[in-house]
């Protein structure tokens, strides 16, 4: 577990496919010298590597919305980084950048696979792979745009504690509604309640009858449901969804990895949405990066106003990088994942 | 099996729920006088019965969106009568009605279950029981409201001869969309194909392996999917839709029925929804009759015009009328399932 050197440089490049778990074998540590930026190009040194769930899918070939990363590429992800040298005419030495450099220490880059460029502000940069980031974004667009959640309405969110769903359950909040934040672990359920401002949040893994309690959590039933996870949890919120109920399926954590050849069986949802006249729509927010600006605004403008809060969890070393993406996959992290390369700037 | 006297009144009411089938034993025939119409009010013979998919829920009492029909009173439907006294200002003997006196051969109405006062036309009266009714209406804004198909799309329908399911395909070709149905014998097949003019048509009973059929029947994937069934045909489905598509969820025949303490069991759905980023729906007409007069009139419009056809399942006789509920809700019926109780007028 070593930050990044000055001389070499290192990447982690995906070698084979999910079968269908993630483990180490499916990645493999290249190193190399570091690059050197050629003309109209620039070198960044990368600082932070962002860890999402998506990851599953993406490094997949099970049918997606999105090629699989080809193999023997360097792993695909998003970054903040450090800009070490340029010859490209819009940046400098010293300029951080949000971008898609993946999982390496030090990227050539033409300037294509970077995002914007980072101003400083009274928050951390870190800030910009999530609140800020296509984390934040998801959740925005996800809820206000799919979720369309009205003052005094009830919005339950799975994975609640998550980068994704802790701002959803925020911004909730902000909107004017009820929240019910399910989550798998009792310290989550803690954040959830003190640093997330759910107005009531259940661990999934302990309740013994969890659509009991989502019942008693929300007594004037559920309006919206931000949904991360597709699996049993979410059987347990249909029981429990108003008539006119909004479901964004943004994730299907708890049913992803299965076997293809065997899809996870649940109960048909078909009566329940009839019934209720509900709606179920999948979001992807790459669909809607024509309303990214807004959202990028609103969320900036709470961040700033202290009205949303965060949670990180910060691992050091891109050696490391597998092994949290594993620990995120498995629901073990506490906060945004996010993997540390070089020096705080 | 007779057609209603001028001195007896017959009417069949609820006595039992589903248990959960539909059997004869829940109806009671019951026999008295004629109603004879106080001040204010007329007398209606009746004259069709129509019979509904949705009777199932609601005489049943699992959830649903209206609450169950109560035990014990007159079973409710819809129906074509002909006005044979009146003391009500704005009928009078001989007027043909639209209404809900439901299962009886004569009815006092006050006018408030009277839907609309029909004007003879180029068509039979049965036709307000079926594509100008909500039938018609249903198929109209399920369709065009929550499907939003567009010109040069694929739009799929479960049930697709039935009363609803051959509207929709009908509707669906008239606005320039290309149409699978799905159905469940030979000769539904072929009505599908010459008289409601789907492209292709499917008996699901028959196909040795389903969904492969409607990948090859829908080389271009399904835009839209008018589900009326919600079983296992609607999962062979959902493995072709494509990006953007929209499920109308409009009844669950597939899965209606089955032990409420054991809901049917399906493989899961969120993984697909989320990849193609669909929008699945519940859709009660009841809720959209704001919208019934643009219905209507289209509706209408295009059945003078010979662009709607349709086909009938008369059954006679107000006795035979839990039968024919039976043999509807068991797939026997070749078109809309009436009941004729008097003379065509």
């Amino acid at each position: 577990m070593t930050l990044s050197s000055d001389t070499r440089n290192r990447e982690i490049r995906l070698i084979a496919r999910p079968r269908p778990a993630v483990t180490e074998a499916l990645f493999q540590l290249v190193e190399g010298p570091v690059p050197q930026p050629g003309p109209g190009e620039l070198l960044i040194r990368v600082l932070y590597l962002s860890l999402e769930p998506a990851m599953r899918g993406w490094i997949s070939d099970a049918p997606n919305y999105r090629e699989p990363l080809p193999l023997d590429e360097t792993m695909f992800g998003f970054t903040v980084g450090q800009v070490s040298a340029s010859n490209h005419p819009d940046y400098a030495a010293g300029d951080l950048v949000a971008g898609r450099q993946g999982w390496r220490e030090w990227a050539v880059s033409d300037g294509s696979d970077i995002d914007r460029k980072l101003t400083p502000a009274g928050f951390p940069v870190t800030c910009h792979l999530h609140l800020l980031g296509l984390t934040g974004v998801t959740a925005y667009l996800g809820l206000l745009e799919v979720g369309q959640p009205k003052a005094g309405e009830t919005v339950a969110v799975s994975t609640a504690a998550g980068a994704v769903g802790s701002t959803v359950g925020q911004i909730a909040k902000i909107k004017g509604c009820k929240t019910l934040g399910i989550t798998g672990s009792d310290d989550k359920v803690a954040a959830c309640k003190t640093r997330f401002g759910y107005d009531a949040a259940l661990n999934y893994k302990t309740e013994a009858d969890l659509s009991a309690a989502i019942g008693a959590a929300c007594p004037e039933g559920i309006d919206v449901y931000f949904d991360n996870v597709g699996g049993p949890v979410s059987d347990a919120v249909m029981a429990h969804i108003n008539v006119g109920a909004r479901i964004v399926v943004c994730g299907t954590m708890g049913i992803a990895g299965s076997d293809p050849d065997s899809p996870p069986q649940g109960p048909r949802y078909q009566r329940q949405i009839l019934v209720k006249r509900a709606r179920m729509e999948g979001f992807l927010v790459l669909d809607h990066m024509d309303r990214r600006g807004q959202a990028l605004q609103d969320l900036e403008t709470w961040l700033e106003a202290g009205q949303l809060n965060y949670l990180e969890d910060i691992t050091e070393g891109l050696d490391q990088a597998p092994a949290a993406l594993m620990k995120l996959l498995a629901g073990g992290n506490q906060g945004k994942a996010i993997v540390q390369l070089g020096p705080a700037p």
